[in-house]
């Protein structure tokens, strides 16, 4: 996947980047991918082999397994535990066809995992959730990472589909082995909460860095507005514009989820996903914010361009208006007439002089009161 | 909390201050929040220590109790008494826990009350109605205080939680203490609704500040258009914005408490929360209006830039305009050929004085009456 | 209540008037009346002494009374009659609430009569169905007027509460008595359907006097634009919010009679009220127009401050450049030079005069052809 | 009615007409009937004298009359046949109110009919269904035509109302009268049907012809903007309005007919009407379309302006920046001083003029090498 | 049907097209239609001759037909197979006549199916389901193709007529041949929706085509903005215009199929219609995005015609104030007065030229500071 560089100082040190290099490379690969068929890995590979834990617990007990060769393990599920099947990479598809296979997931749902193009979508099937969503990160070169994560919920499992090896869900992997919070006392449905929540978490990181964005170039907007100011503004629109298209769906998924009283929910725990929705609502008015914010940043560095403007023609005006008169004060007793009496006057030149000084310093009293000096 | 000045003169006199500076508090309160764990206070600690006072009333008697120890009281509430318990300060998380505790209140409810960074919200219970919802205030500094408010609504009893000590209630409490209006009358539902109504009081004076801040800078955008005067509507915006963002969510819980038929509210008492919706619905409708004022005086303000301009230029133009051909006569005759009869006329002089000076008497009179002069 | 004058000459004349002075009355006076009570009169006292008249009327026969001290005739109306009651003035809250008390109004009722800065409301009770609405119109003076009118339809009579004395209804007053029309024919509720009509019809002419306005100001705009002129602009843009802000709460109260069957208004005559719901939305597409007109002349406002700026810009260009390369010229042989072989030729200065004007000549010339001059 | 004119030649030669002068006509005449009464003409007489023909067919023949003095006939209709009743002009009011009465149309119907300035309706009666509409057509002049057109729907018959003798039905009369298409096949509906497709076909010529005058004016905004050509573009925007706000009543109305089903329209024919929305939608985005297509051309003009100033910038800084310096040099040589070696030179002279040629040259290679000549 | 080209160099080198050309032309087709009869073809011939080929398959084995004379065939379906039948060109109606008397499709299926101009449909008779839809993609020469496409789905047939040859169902034909995919082993929905997704491949495919255009203009807008690039960039937005047009009505009707529970499309297969309103979706929001893309584009270019015209002012404002106050200083020694005591000091030149060098550098020093130099 493409990444793009936010950092102020490198857009503007560096010179202009594409405006619309980054959100778009989502519909590159898609459109290259065009009749590749129909279930097949659709996106960038970041990982180089997949991985894969599976975590099984309950209140009283975690075991871990690392690097799962099958997943027969399923056929022979306890009741009581809990199973976190989680998967770093994607582009393996027989992996994820034999998983399917055990679970007989849907085709659509193995599509809907591995196309990392396709849009956030909740399905209910007869023995299972799907739940696809895109994750907006900062990575630690300051840039961002979009990430199509994908979920599978079933009676006593999670299963997570991640395209690379990341923190998402570090904290969560540490409360379920340090038995923190709540995890280890709730079921599938409540882990699955915790694992949508860290994603959001996500998001509001990302909106805060980009409001720190827009305090970076505040300033420069306000006193040296270049074009690069500019293009770093709409670059920050259209920023904000994909956390707002991400956001959306994303929404919409957890509203399914909340108006289709599902099975795979218990009761208890609907109202966790209630918070999410909220959650999420409370994003997208954040960045709506910082859109606006990036509207009005927009309006000053016009209003910017506009003063610089003046300024340029006041400075003219004011040299040109002050000089021009004497000037051509000094032209007239350039002049070669014969019969010019103020030529022999012993103290012409010295007169002229002092009408030209005081021009000048009327010139400029004028100016003053105009404040323009 | 973060607090910003809003007095037009502070703006303008000591520079420019950030855009984007008080929107975001939460959002950064929020993101350095993250992982703390789920059930703690999140915000800012505005008062020392959590206060506590308790109303029991009914229409004959009032008692009041402050610095309540424990919450065991609510074990014995009497039917035909009305208990208002109010919090100042959120960050003892114990005392509310242990609340939470006597009163069997949902997980949920604890984080909602606690979490100043949530979105507004309504949600209903068996045995308790939730609503949280965000203040907004003019301080004594002439600032805005962004506070966080949770009520919790029982058969009898309410319960509000307040992020510091503040006037938001006090002319509740002396209608109590003095029987004024119908609040002894009534129940606990119609304390409710009081307590709301008086929330949103404080929204029409913050907008009513805003407005004022409208005017008092409308007049430096007519007729001295600075950076300043645009960063400060931008400013006022934003402000309008925020209240915006705080009232929708409070519109959208008191049409879902209109919707659902809940039972802690008395038929008759429903009419009053109709009431609220309509007072919300007016004050969005006059934030509207004031965020149309700011647009057209951003359209002012652009036009006055413009007329700054056409001034100066204007200046420009007609000093340029009237010396440049006279300083050209004055050349004219400043040029040394042999052969220039007009230099030996007697009067050659005076005649081109003559020329010059009906040549400016024309210029003058053409930006007379082109109104430039 | 304040009142805004529109009469364009009076804006353009007397300076600048603030641009949110109107819109934001109503606000004040509901920031100021905030806890004076609960049932009480806010808003601004128009009229001396509240008026009332009484209407009694079947096909048959009219009788008409006035200054009315007490509503015990209520308790006593003959089925086959039709009472309506107005009162002009609603500052004596004992007369209203006799009113109400004699009638089982609700407490809502009466707030919502005397509180002048609340928004547009319908209501229905068990008894009566309460209405209340805005009305603007242009006075006298060619000023705009708000006034807060509520209505009371009761089985066979009508209340109708207006701020002062007016014209709203005069011409209905006439068709009662002089048998005009089929309101004489007809019950309660098609009175009520007359009275609110004719509200309606005041908007139209608001509207109408706002298109005037904008007519007046469109020559100026596209002759003279001044600042004044914008500021206008804005204004008038703010009247056409005023009464969208006003017309959409009366469409939504219309809707919400028409959905809400109720057995006040006669089957036969619900016809009626979806007349005026079609009518309010004819009124608000119109103030839309106006809206939509207002926009364009923003935008050929601006126009018009660039074309006076680069007609400026011409002028400026047009005589620098015809006379910099003649003064140049002139310069040239103003050198003082030993050997400057021109300055001898006989006829150098008269050959020099005829370069020069060639070069004026042409200048003039290629300016022509640019259609500068 | 009032007209006007579009054709982009006259708006340009013949001076600047009113923005607002054509989309308020409706208005005017809706506030002058103010108060007339209830049952009466309300708009402009465009006919002198009030005309009706009556078509009587099935598919085996057809009759026609014309100038019917009584409606009687449709005591004694004949099953099988469809009838077509079509008025031209509506000022003669009895005859209408005597057809009313004939075929006991509603009061409202009447109304309806008969009011010019009302908004389209759909309105369904237990022995027939009324539809409004406005229809918008370009006549001979180039001008725009608004006409208010109502039609009455029974079993068997369809009675149509135009203000004016007008060519949007002649091709239905020539089918019924030469048996082409479905018309003798099928009933009333389908009759009702071809008569609103006709005038959905007005729409989009009158579109059409809007999006001609688009490309008319197209050009003069890229290569001579004036204010004349901004006006034209905001009275194109206006027309584009006055498009829109027709049709959206006219969508909704036939929204209304598709929702209930009606007694009216058979079976088999309610999916002509599906259809009608159709195309009623597909007009919908056509004007939309050009709405946009004038705010790129709005933008375009302001761009073009812009340029106009910059080259008019550029004429100045050239000429300026060239002769400035030159006639700095030759006031050096103008000074008068005792001592100047230069001046005693032999080819001192001759060399100013070449270092003057080479600054000449330098500045103009500079100014080619910045695209400025 | 007309085709605008949309290479970047051709519109820049090639002089300015019409910015409505290419957007209008089914509304001229359709005006020009007007009036022809009821079942026609409305459109361009955009092949010679109408041709047909009809695919037999089922798992096992497949058979084609080509140029098909009649459709006797259908009424021997075997019911284990499924047959695609396919048109290039629709001009030659009477085949297509044929067809749907043989199918007895309804009339209005035929009109739609014919007239090239109508919005896309979908809709559900007893035996059959019918869906038009327009295609927009990108031809060899680099222009935009729109084309009317429907389909007729059986109970195990599908009909799709195409206005050319074209490519968009190659690599489905290519899939049935070669029994790639799921294709052979599922009915006719299934192949609906592969040829409807294929449709939809050709949108994204333009999106991004039109992003691709978009960074070729972007560098242009930044470094010598034209009255070119804008009109470029203002043709972009109708050409996404154009498709958001396009994918709406598709949206709407894939929803339609959604929610009707049809027939025609077996239980397990509706999953895939759900695919493609989710793809539909998408596409959606990629133009709307690249929409934001061309907004944010013109910002920069309207910024980038300011930052000209600021830079040719500083040019003119910088030799203006540096040479004109040296040449006032040259003409102050140009004079003639007879006592000048500078004109006779033996280094009085020299002096004037240091002087005069002093205020030069001393100006482009003040230069270099604002970095105007």
């Amino acid at each position: 996947m493409k990444q793009f560089d936010i950092r102020p100082d490198k857009i503007l040190l560096s010179g202009i980047k594409s405006l619309t290099d980054f959100s778009l490379n989502l519909l590159e690969i898609k459109t290259e991918a065009k009749g590749r068929g129909e279930i097949a890995f659709v996106g960038e590979k970041k990982i180089d082999e997949v991985q894969t834990q599976l975590y099984e617990y309950d209140f009283d007990e975690v075991t871990t397994k690392e690097k799962l060769k099958d997943f027969e393990f399923f056929d022979d599920l306890k009741d009581k535990k809990t199973y976190w099947l989680n998967f770093h990479g994607l582009h393996e598809v027989e992996i994820i066809e034999q998983l399917a296979k055990t679970l007989s997931l849907d085709r659509m749902t193995v599509r809907q995992t591995l196309d990392t193009t396709l849009r956030p979508k909740v399905e209910e099937y007869d023995h299972y959730l799907f739940f696809s969503i895109k994750s907006i990160l900062k990575n630690d070169k300051g840039q961002l990472d979009v990430e199509h994560l994908s979920f599978v919920l079933g009676k006593n499992y999670v299963i997570s589909f991640q395209e690379k090896m990341g923190d998402h869900f570090d904290h969560l992997r540490n409360k379920i082995l340090e038995k923190l919070g709540l995890l280890r006392k709730k079921g599938s449905d409540f882990l699955l909460y915790q694992l949508l929540d860290a994603i959001l978490d996500n998001y509001f990181e990302t909106i805060e860095s980009i409001n720190d964005e827009i305090q970076a170039i505040e300033k420069i907007v306000l006193t040296n507005p270049t074009q690069d100011s500019l293009v770093k503004l709409e670059q920050l629109k259209q920023m904000a514009e994909l956390v707002k298209k991400s956001l959306n769906p994303f929404k919409e998924a957890l509203r399914v989820l909340q108006n289709r009283k599902t099975v795979f929910i218990g009761e208890g725990n609907s109202k966790y996903f209630h918070d999410l929705t909220n959650s999420c609502l409370s994003a997208i008015e954040e960045i709506e914010s910082t859109a606006k914010s990036l509207e009005g940043l927009t309006n000053i560095y016009f209003s910017s361009l506009s003063q610089k403007m003046n300024e340029t023609m006041k400075v003219l005006t004011t040299v040109a208006t002050i000089f021009i008169p004497l000037t051509f004060i000094a032209g007239v007793y350039g002049m070669n007439f014969e019969n010019m009496p103020e030529l022999g006057y012993k103290y012409g030149y010295f007169i002229t002089w002092g009408v030209m000084g005081l021009v000048f310093i009327g010139m400029v009293i004028y100016f003053k009161r105009k404040k323009w000096l």
